[in-house]
């Protein structure tokens, strides 16, 4: 393959290629394209799983651990899901030529804003074979051509499924250098690739806050970093409290380890007395810790000794685990306060029959996704009918919340004139 | 004026809570304050010239040009037209709580993605004491705080500038710390204002290339650049050569000194021996210096002593002044292969009758703005119709195009549910 020998700016230059014809290329070879990649994933599974043996062997070696070993492995269910990822993909509809706005101007002068694709996006990604495809599905479907760099602990994987995608991508239509992937896992060939600002539009990293931070230190291509989530549930005085108990434990343990799940209940202190025991019970019975301010430890009765007590920390702190911390607020603006000062502006919720109080949190809270009476698990491309995300971005420009296929465009403005000229 | 002796990291810590303010505030509150900004600049008017002449002494002084002399001086007609120009900001639409994008999802979901002010924008700019008050309007209007960063010979100007608008907006109900000065115009204080994370938002920078490397260097909050613009007029085959030359003249001539104004002209082989010969007599007599490629100089003719040689170079020159490059080109394909090796992806404009060409060009230049039978001189913001703009992008992320209103803000997505949660 020439995507492992060649150099990681002569790979840029490829994908520049290719993103000049990508943009012009019609929805139907694109979504031909993406079932085709789909396809020879089934067809090829054999080498697949071979590499991945390969990449499994070497890192059980290296002692990963069982969690990562488990990340690392692909098997043929897995294979399926990869491939029906990139049907689903298939399915979405084409951002690229979509009108955002457009209008006759005074003069005469017909004006339309019309999304395009971004040109070159470099995805960074650690040990998840599958982020592959799904990085490659979105770009192309965007119109997008793909640089991909994998961790090294993946790289057998990874190097037979951008292999597989590449050719299947070019036998249906689309342009040599669409798919390519860096050669080396390093922090070398990520600080080249985070340099190549001739080449490169775009790098969206995929993993955790150290790869965040290497990149950082290096990037001048613009980056969006996937979020970090500090999230919160506030439960109004208004509240009912069935629906508070559902809507706390479904953020904090359906899925704990994930951006989107809360971190810190807060509770109105009027409802406290009535609520916190009962919603403390549910996240007991649930496994999960409970790190609890003077004021609700107070209310805990009978629960008290399974508490632990908050400190400032714990309200920075996102655990990812089946951990929460718990405090009392006077009201809804020491709540909107709270999350201002500790939130990361990813996914806030509040849980309240009030309408007044919907409205207030709803326009004071600042964060890519503000709830009411709805779990904050929903802040996920899939869940808000975006389709597939590349990851979810909690800054402000450019693309706030799922980064789906639009997030992947940029805009132009097409002006049409007979023969006008500015007076 | 406390603008004057805080800290830079004080003053944007009292724009960030002006900011979470500001995002609250309704429209009429806010157009009201825009229009007692502009009547108290006429009514204070005698401080703003009194301060001015300190600025143009001390500039005399240190031997300015007669230019950047012109560029620093106000008078009543001058501060005329900046009142007027916040006013007309008060007069456009209010971007914030636009509802960009929603929709009922399948679990019954209601899902609205509305503009939210970005929060806190700085503005870095050089001479012209317009800018403090365009640029403040501007961001007032679209709910964000902002913290003004002037060059120090024009110093007095804006200080009195900057005072008045803080004054009248705070007296007409925004909030405190909304409109603020850093005090010195120094790399220093630009170093500083450019690394406020925590509490700036956004810096847009409007000035020359000196500044954008200075801020690019030190920089880590996000930065808008305003665009360079190597800007091309192409003349297809099926042009109409009085068209041709109209739009030619105009996107040379009307303008120079801006960045949509033409640096390069590109001819079909075709059409260049008869529009050629025109085209250049018209830019001569405009006080044009032409530097023309040897297939064009071989079609000149009688003009043939008056052009000059084009080099390399040449093609990649943003002039800003009365020359322009002339090349002639096979065809469409290899104008938009110049332009694509050449352009800034700023304006770029096609003149033909021929309705695949046009479509064509239109598809294959990327480019902010991309114009049919149009002058590129219309790339901006109050001549496509968005209003005032605070600047022109050439980058692909968040903003491409004019900097408006709607360009100075995020979104957040809104989600109601009856108790949704996650399976």
């Amino acid at each position: 393959m020439a995507t492992t020998v060649s150099s990681v700016a002569e790979i840029c230059a490829a994908a520049r290629r290719a993103s000049r014809q990508l943009a012009t290329i019609d929805t139907r070879t694109k979504d031909a394209a993406l079932n085709a990649i789909a396809a020879a994933l089934i067809e090829r599974s054999e080498e697949i799983l071979q590499a991945n043996a390969r990449d499994m062997e070497v890192g059980r070696e290296a002692g990963l651990t069982d969690a990562l070993l488990d990340r690392l492995l692909l098997d043929s269910s897995r294979i399926a899901s990869i491939a029906q990822a990139a049907r689903d993909v298939a399915a979405l509809p084409d951002p690229v030529g979509e009108v955002v706005d457009g209008r006759r101007l005074p003069n005469g002068l017909q004006m339309r804003k019309v999304r395009v694709p971004l040109g070159v996006v470099a995805v960074v990604y650690e040990a998840r074979p599958n982020v592959t495809i799904d990085a490659a599905a979105l770009c192309l479907k965007s119109g997008n051509a793909i640089v991909l760099r994998g961790s090294s602990s993946a790289f057998h994987s990874n190097a037979v499924l951008a292999a597989i995608a590449a050719q299947a991508a070019e036998q249906a239509g689309l342009p040599e250098g669409c798919v390519s992937l860096v050669a080396g896992g390093g922090r070398e060939e990520l600080g080249e690739l985070a340099t190549q600002t001739d080449t490169v539009d775009l790098i969206v990293p995929r993993g955790g806050e150290g790869l965040k931070e290497a990149l950082s230190a290096v990037a001048t291509v613009p980056v969006i970093y996937a979020a970090s989530g500090n999230c919160h549930v506030y439960v109004d005085v208004a509240a009912d409290v069935e629906m508070a108990r559902q809507i706390t434990l479904n953020s904090k343990v359906q899925r704990p380890g994930v951006c989107n799940a809360a971190e810190t209940l807060l509770l109105h202190e009027a409802i406290a007395p009535r609520a916190l025991p009962l919603i403390a019970q549910d996240l007991i019975d649930a496994g999960v810790t409970l790190r609890v301010d003077e004021r609700g430890r107070a209310l805990a009765g009978a629960l008290l000794g399974s508490l632990e007590v908050a400190t400032e920390q714990d309200w920075e702190t996102e655990y990812l685990s089946l951990t929460i911390a718990v405090k009392v607020v006077d009201d809804l603006d020491e709540a909107v306060e709270h999350i201002a000062r500790y939130g990361s502006g990813h996914s806030e919720a509040i849980v309240t029959g009030d309408l007044a109080a919907a409205q207030s949190f709803q326009l004071l809270v600042d964060a890519a996704c503000v709830y009411v009476n709805a779990s904050t698990r929903f802040t996920d491309g899939g869940e808000l009918g975006m389709g597939a995300e590349i990851g979810n971005s909690t800054q402000k420009l450019h693309a706030r919340g799922p980064i789906g296929l639009r997030e992947l465009c940029a805009t132009k403005y097409l002006i049409e004139g007979d023969g006008h000229i500015r007076g």
